[in-house]
Formats: structure tokens, sequence, C-alpha cells
């Protein structure tokens, strides 16, 4: 089964805020419900929602009453921008549509065929995000060794790829190689996709693991009880910044005060050489909400009158960073040039 | 009103559990539920802890069938290993016990006389923590400048102390010396005593607040948009090391890698010049459904299966602490003398 899936002319999503109390797939016929889709996280993960900004102009190819190639070029241009203003910081979501609209631009054939080559690419671009993560998580596998705890940040897996997936890919297949490994989840607040998604990902797969606050990471790398970090990214600047899910940067300075190595694994299209460094990336900022919405046992754990920040992402400075594992090889520092071949290969 | 008071021959506990859905007194007579109240956080906070532990000697005494004042000195010592078992992190635990036995020791007179000696060594022990409390927030309040924002960590207020608290005292006492602070409140995962009793705590003082969770201090540290970080210790070591609650030692790690000063506010009770480092220190594991429970609209998080890890602590290396607060004055590095001559004083 795929995260995210073209069939019967629709686009198939697992809905990732109902896990891990139920697997539910939601068909999506329209463009516009595929971006409220992504703002509102039924998809998330730099990858996954890339495809899903494919399919989602293949629909609004679909949707569209241009009488010529040109008039649905423009719509593809309009949906392309609602797609994109749904999440600000993952790169690839701007990748893909870019990827998108240019395999149909100046395209002379007929409606039909320009909305049959528009679905074509976002199938491609699926397919090819299977293949890409396959192979990150081949290369990235021979990083692990036998009997490693791995500290893993947010959900990183096939839900938040097509398949496979980046960090937790890599991890996946030390497993199916016969590597023992162990991980400690950080649950990841406040979206929790590390102990609702990750966790679930871990028993499917048979690997063992354990559940910590993300606050705990430090106290484990500070007694030598994990001997890896692992994360993946949603922009790495060309200088090797990394832009993830909120917590990473206090998770990587806590490996990096122990010695711990830090792995960020992310597929080349998530890498921004037009952005020199992080500090040049908007950050997203949510709903308060999300942070105050916690309950213990039914009870709401805030005042009522409790207000919240709720940042999305955080920077991580290079200099934190052992290595960045991509589909075309491994990074190591100084990234820049490094970063600029696996991008070119 | 105090956390932890004497009221018609019983302890008067706020239960922390129930904050901020509702402010509950409950009463002691048996000194084996206070112990019980401790272990499950009915009462928290290390100085709140070791101010119930004297109360809990002095309900030992009123429930003993001692026949003499040395019958009754072994009926104390036995319920000192009860109320010293129910944690075993926070040195004030172990100190307030002690000092009641001491007061008790080699006692020649009734055995209504010993009771009453017991409950009025427990009572100025309460007192005296006010008082020191207060002391401390004064001195401590000299750190801060007006319009800083400051990030904390866990409770550390009236609740965590018979009054006014560590970190959170000096926070108070800048604020009614009119300086303008806001604090940004980590949630403090897992018991999330942040978001509960922090937040409900400041809301109750006026001074305004934000709660974020413990990953996303980095994220405004790295942009400069909190001034100062604080938190307050359940023991020091001789050499400066901090324990403190789960999630301190990444949010120093934090603060040290921008700059940013790290204060321990801490009453000299907290420092044990017993032990060399940290790491001499036992780090409590609590029930991994701590971790688990957490809930989103009603709903659990985690898979059914899923099992966590609960150090209730960290190690805050003195490397990352700027000063340590106490009520005999500010100690700035290296810690090692200025610990004994506060502790001394």
């Amino acid at each position: 089964m795929r995260t995210v899936a073209w069939s019967d002319g629709k686009l198939e999503l697992i809905d990732q805020r109902r896990l891990p109390a139920a697997l539910e797939i939601t068909s999506f016929s329209r463009c516009s419900d595929v971006a409220r889709a992504i703002r509102e996280m039924v998809v998330r993960g730099a990858p996954a929602i890339g495809a899903a900004a494919g399919f989602g102009l293949a629909l609004a190819a679909q949707e569209s009453s241009a009488e010529s190639a040109a008039e649905l070029m423009a719509d593809l241009r309009t949906a392309g921008v609602t797609l994109q203003s749904a999440r600000p910081t993952a790169v690839n979501l701007g990748w893909a549509i870019e990827r998108i609209l240019k395999a149909a631009e100046g395209f002379t054939g007929t409606v039909p065929q320009l909305q049959e080559r528009v679905l074509a690419e976002a199938q491609r671009l699926a397919d090819e995000d299977v293949e890409t993560n396959r192979r990150m998580a081949t290369i990235g596998a021979s990083l692990i060794d036998d009997g490693d705890t791995i500290i893993h940040h947010c959900n990183t897996g096939s839900l938040a790829a097509v398949d496979w997936g980046t960090a937790l890919g890599v991890i996946r297949m030390a497993h199916v190689n016969g590597k023992r490994v162990r991980v400690l989840v950080d649950e990841t607040r406040p979206r929790l996709q590390g102990a609702r998604l990750t966790a679930w990902e871990l028993e499917q797969y048979g690997i063992p693991y354990l559940v910590i606050t993300d606050g705990m990471a430090g106290h484990f790398l500070s007694r030598g009880e994990a001997q890896k970090v692992m994360f993946g990214a949603d922009r790495v600047a060309a200088n090797g910044d990394v832009v993830n899910k909120i917590g990473t940067y206090m998770l990587a300075l806590a490996a990096h005060d122990n010695g711990v190595p830090v792995y960020a694994v992310v597929p080349t299209s998530t890498i921004d050489l037009a952005v020199a460094t992080a500090s040049q990336i908007p950050i997203e900022e949510r709903d308060p909400a999300e942070v105050l919405e916690i309950q213990i046992r039914g009870e709401p754990v805030m005042p009522p009158g409790a207000t919240a920040l709720n940042p999305a992402f955080d920077v991580t400075p290079h200099r934190l960073i052992t290595a960045i594992v991509t589909e075309n090889g491994i990074v190591l520092p100084p990234f820049d040039e490094g970063l600029r071949r696996v991008a070119a290969a």
C-alpha cells in the first residue's frame, strides 16, 4: 500500500490524522481539497506532500473546463499557487509543482492529451519517489551498526513519502538486512508524529522501539544509550543547514554534545541550492490549538485562558550534522560542494 | 494559601494532579498516605516534598503507640525510611527527614512532648522554606532585566514549595518589583507541570506567558527571542552539576549554544555537598504510563502495543550553568567553593 496513490481517476491518501486508531483511506477528486488536506496534515512529510501536490495538479487538469492546452496551462498555474500556499517550509511541494508545470509547459496538443501528460508526470514523480527512497535506504543502511540504538525524530517512514521514506527507510533497510536495531522514538510534540506514526510503522516492520518524550533524548545520549541520531528534512540549504520538524535542533545539539553522529536523510529534491543558509527559509507558524489541545485521561491540561506558540520547524545548523544521506550518495562536511554534486547527479 | 500546610492536626496539600481543572485541598492524617502522595505526585517540587515529609513525620509521631520517647524515636526512624523511599532524586526529602530526626534524637521527655517537638520542627521547616524562597526571589530578581522574555522549565513556583518557590519565585518578584517580564512556559512532558501548574500560577500573578512544547525552546533561543533561561533543581552536586526535571539538559544546551544565560535557582537545602558530581545521583524511573497516556480530543495517541521509557530527571553539567541563585547569594563558576560557602552560611 502506498501513502499517496492514484486509483480510478482519484487521489487516495492514508488519513494520517486518524492513525494509529484507524487506517483510513480518503479519496480526492478536487485539487482544492488536496490543498486543504496538505494544510490540515491529512498527508504530511516532505516527499509525500510533493507527490500529493503532483496528483493535485492532475486533478486540477481533470476539473478544468479549458478549451485549449494554453487555457489549461493557465488553470494549472493557478492550481499550483493554491497548492504551494498550503505549507511554506518544505521545498518538495514547490519542487513537485515546478516539475509538473514544466512537463506541461508549451504543450501544443489537445486538452485530453495534456491532462494525460500531467497525470503521467505525477505518476512518474510518485514512482521515482519510491525508487529514490529505496536507494537512499540502501545507502544509509551502511551507516548503521549491528546492535545500534537510534534516536529518531518525527515521522520519516512510508507515511512521510510514497513508500519507504527517508530516515526511517534507512532504519527499516538495516533491519531488513539483518542488523539488530532499536529505535528511541521522539514523540514529537505538538502533533506527535513520532508517537502516532513512527511507533505504528515500527510495529508493522517488527522493529523494537520505545517512545520517549522529546526532552528525554539528551538524557539517553549523555548516558551512552544511543549510538546514532537520524531524521529527515523539509528543506536543506546550500550550506547544509537543515530545516526539519520543531525539536530537531535541540536533539542534534544533544547528540553533538555527546559525540553521537547525526544523520539527516533527504532526497535531493529536498536540497534547495537557491537558499545559501537556512535563515532565508520561512518557518511555518501553525495554529496554537495544536499545542493547547493535549489531554490526559480525557481532561484538558492547560488553564482555559492559556495561549501558545507553534512554530512547526526549526533550523539545525550544518555544524551539528555529521552527514547528509541522499539517493545519490552520502555528503560529508563541508557540505556546499557535496550537496551541489549530489543535486546535479 | 500554602501548598503544604498544617491545620487541625492534619497535613493539608493542594492536589497538584487536579490543577488547573480544580483547586482541591486534601487532608492527610497518616504518614503512609503522605508517602504515597509524594510518590504519586499529589505534591511535587523539591522544597514542597521536603516540607510535606516533615509534616509526615509529625503525623507518624501522632499515630505512634510508643510508650517512651525512645520507642517513638524508633517509629520515627521507620517512618523516615518510608518517606525517603517515595522519591529517590530530590535531596530535600532526605534533608528534611534528617533535620526532623535530629531535632528529636536523644530527647528524654514524655511522648506527648516529643510529638510536640517534632511538629514544631516540621512547622519551623515549612516557615523557613517560605522565608528562604522569598530571599532567593529577591536576590534572583536582580538578574532579570526589564522587558526580558524568560524560558522556564517544569514548575518551580508556589506549588513546588510551601510558598513563592524557586525560579518562578524570582520571576514573580521581578514582576512585583515592576519589571516587565514574559515567560515562555516549557510544557514539560510527560507530566506537563509547565502547562498545568506554571501556566496556572502565572495567570494568578498576572504575568504574561505563552506555552511552548519542550522542543521549541531552541528555536526561540536561536532567534534571540528569549533573554534568560531559569529552572529549579532537585539536587545540585558539589561541583555545580544540576539534577532537574527531564528536559532541563537540552534546554540548557540550547541556551548555551546561543549565549543566553542559564540560571538554576535553589535553596541551599538542595545542594548536596556529599556528592562530588551528578553521576552519583540516582535518577528516578517512573511508570511508562505517564508517557503513554497522552490524548488528543479524547483519543489515545500511541498504538496499543507501545511501550515507553520515563526517566524523571536529567543532569545538566555545570559547564552549561551561568549562575546558581540561593537564599545566601548568587554563586558563579567555578561552583565548588561558592556552593560550599553558601551552604555553610
